[in-house]
């Protein structure tokens, strides 16, 4: 992983930025706090673009940026173990524009930086604003993954952000240009974080021969999947990387997974509803190991967001569900796994050597068509992680933008 | 991780054992099969001991033992792609005591083995049989984690089922006697299944030192928390082995996190609700990295078990939440930190060079006493993986377990 060490101490930074904000980044000031006042259980904020924040005092206490361990910036104070009533005696707007809040019980003084008391604003509208869609596609509006070149991405933190953010939003790139090399793909995911080893190996080679005098695996047509269904932690990012492809045939293949529930559920939102509420078996047979879990097939998080799906016929165990649900979990199922088999779903690309695929394997079904008539050698080599590793070197390299944008505003 | 691969070759065995099953597993017949009946819409299987099994005819096409692909066993039949209706012409009990199903469509028989079968019956009573509660414990009516012999587990199957059954169900287990090298807890987690590697590492230290003179951590108590809720994937399973502990105090401290669950939502259904359903922010503080995740505290799967916890007050970032609910989320989370807080959920006990505590770091939180006065060295030696890496292998300790048992009733 290359080093995104912070480079700035604070103490040289002009007022407020000086201040703690009770982690690493520097927040850009693009509001200043006009007034700041007491009410009977917040502190109501107004800004200099007429927006108003209010912040319940357990909140502001809780995040105080000074009650932290100045070298980890973890909190030191506990809020269950507060003893006071946690209630401001003032509330103002301080010199440099910090807000200060001096409580009742203890008399300890908070400072908070505007930018970051800007950013971390829970009204409706604030939080509407920090919302993360992806970005649906069908074969209607996609041809292919966006591609990205492997020197500028290395060369250039922009081109990197866009290469990250455009796997977070359309839940997949292709790089271009990466080494023909068995460790390349290692590589390319260990500039974004740690590497998922799994039962397959911290690696993993996909190898189809279709010279039918060598004993090959078969070079028939992948219906579109997802990868280790059977497990409680589906894998979050998969990277294929090809190293030879010279078959008529075996173009890749991506359905996307969401856009298919997005349909399911305008059609039919009684299988949308069984697919997302009542968990199937899934199972991976093996000899050396035997992997099982049971999930919706369309996961939901308590905001209501997608957290994935999990489709592939062959990696289902026997369906244990109530016995007055099951012909219409089956139904469900068939309507889901039917949608997801149409071409108009369907993107379909080839990989060249030195292209690197990565997709969101939570997201994204994958496959590939059948290898075509005639001999020829198709090599990916691949490998998985975890999508918080993404999320966290896109923390990171958008941390250190608006650290620039500090460091560039100090002036002379 | 050791060898459990499957030594029985079923040709050999006698009818209706060589019959396949659709997975690489054996199943002793506890009961036999009376009579088979066509329904409506199911198939009704009546058992010697007065059980009835109604199997719905895509259930029992989707899982027919012989339309999986011979080397693999995985499905290769499509249900989604299936043209004929799905409905059996006849059904019968064979001499050999299989469910015989004759398709009308495309005219395929199915045998289903009647040990395989009943494990499978999805009656409301034996759905229920199945099911695996968690055993909640306090300090009431546990004092310290199971132990074992390191020694035994590696030489005895039925005590290394123990052990593993021990951490599924009570969510932890001390070993005795591992070997004191730097990697002998790397070798513990191995014989389970795969190690998770982190940004903190594959193995990491957590190393004290209370000699004032050198640089060293605090001694100070560690209050009970879960690792890394900051993750997407929290960690399944922790690992600590110590290699030195000659301080005072330092003593393990864990807490029953699904025990303190049910004290909340016994006590305050309101708070069990909103720490079920609201998501609250984690955030890992770092230089170089900069993970987050959003989730409820107390985590429930679609089936209404618990999945695990998320406590941590040193990990948490600002929490984002709807105005209205912040207050109310903040009074949730002080009586639920509050009760895991008191002494009659914590057990404590002190790990002796060659122990190696393992427990469910979703399920149990873990601390630490203070070190105490005087000066001492404590070193463990620690690492994560997933659970489902030991339910893998409690599988296949227990498909040897039925292995050995169908080829002893055998006969000569």
């Amino acid at each position: 992983m290359s080093d995104l060490t912070e480079p700035v101490d604070r103490a040289d930074l002009v007022p407020p930025h000086d201040l703690g904000t009770g982690d690493f980044s520097l927040y850009p000031i693009d509001h200043a706090m006009v007034a700041a006042a007491l009410e009977d259980r917040t502190v109501r904020v107004e800004w200099d673009d007429g927006h108003v924040s209010r912040f319940h005092f357990p909140w502001l206490r809780d995040n105080c940026p000074c009650c932290v361990h100045p070298y980890t910036q973890e909190q030191v104070f506990e809020l269950a173990a507060a003893v006071h009533e946690i209630r401001p005696e003032d509330v103002l707007v301080s010199d440099v524009g910090a807000l200060e809040v001096c409580w009742s019980g203890d008399g300890h003084a908070s400072r908070y930086h505007p930018g970051w008391l800007r950013e971390h604003c829970y009204s409706e509208g604030s939080r509407r604003e920090r919302l993360l869609a992806p970005v649906l596609w069908d074969a209607s509006t996609r041809a292919r993954p966006d591609g990205f070149d492997w020197g500028a991405v290395v060369a250039d933190e922009e081109v990197e952000l866009a290469w990250l953010s455009s796997i977070r939003d359309t839940g997949c790139a292709v790089i271009h240009g990466a080494p023909l090399t068995d460790d390349a793909v290692g590589e390319i995911a260990g500039r974004i974080g740690v590497l998922r080893e799994t039962n397959f190996g911290r690696l993993f080679d996909v190898r189809v021969d279709t010279d039918p005098v060598s004993n090959s695996n078969t070079g028939l047509e992948l219906p579109p999947h997802t990868d280790l269904p059977t497990r409680e932690y589906q894998p979050g990012l998969q990277l294929l990387h090809c190293l030879v492809n010279d078959v008529a045939g075996g173009l890749s293949l991506l359905v996307d997974g969401y856009r298919v529930a997005a349909e399911l559920r305008d059609r039919s939102p009684r299988f949308y509803e069984l697919l997302t509420t009542h968990p199937w078996d899934f199972a991976n047979r093996s000899r050396t190991s035997d992997y099982r879990w049971r999930a919706p097939m369309i996961g939901v998080d308590s905001d209501g967001n997608w957290t994935g799906v999990r489709v592939g016929n062959w990696l289902r165990g026997p369906l244990d569900a109530p016995f007055d649900l099951v012909e219409e979990l089956y139904e469900a199922y068939r309507a889901f796994e039917g949608l997801s088999h149409q071409a108009r779903f369907q993107i379909r690309f080839r990989l060249e050597p030195g292209d690197c695929l990565i997709f969101d394997n939570r997201r994204l079904l994958h496959g590939r068509t059948s290898l075509g008539p005639g001999a020829g050698r198709r090599h990916l080599r691949g490998c998985y992680m975890d999508r918080d590793e993404l999320r966290s070197r896109l923390n990171m390299l958008e941390r250190r933008r608006r650290t620039r944008k500090v460091v560039a505003g100090q002036g002379p």
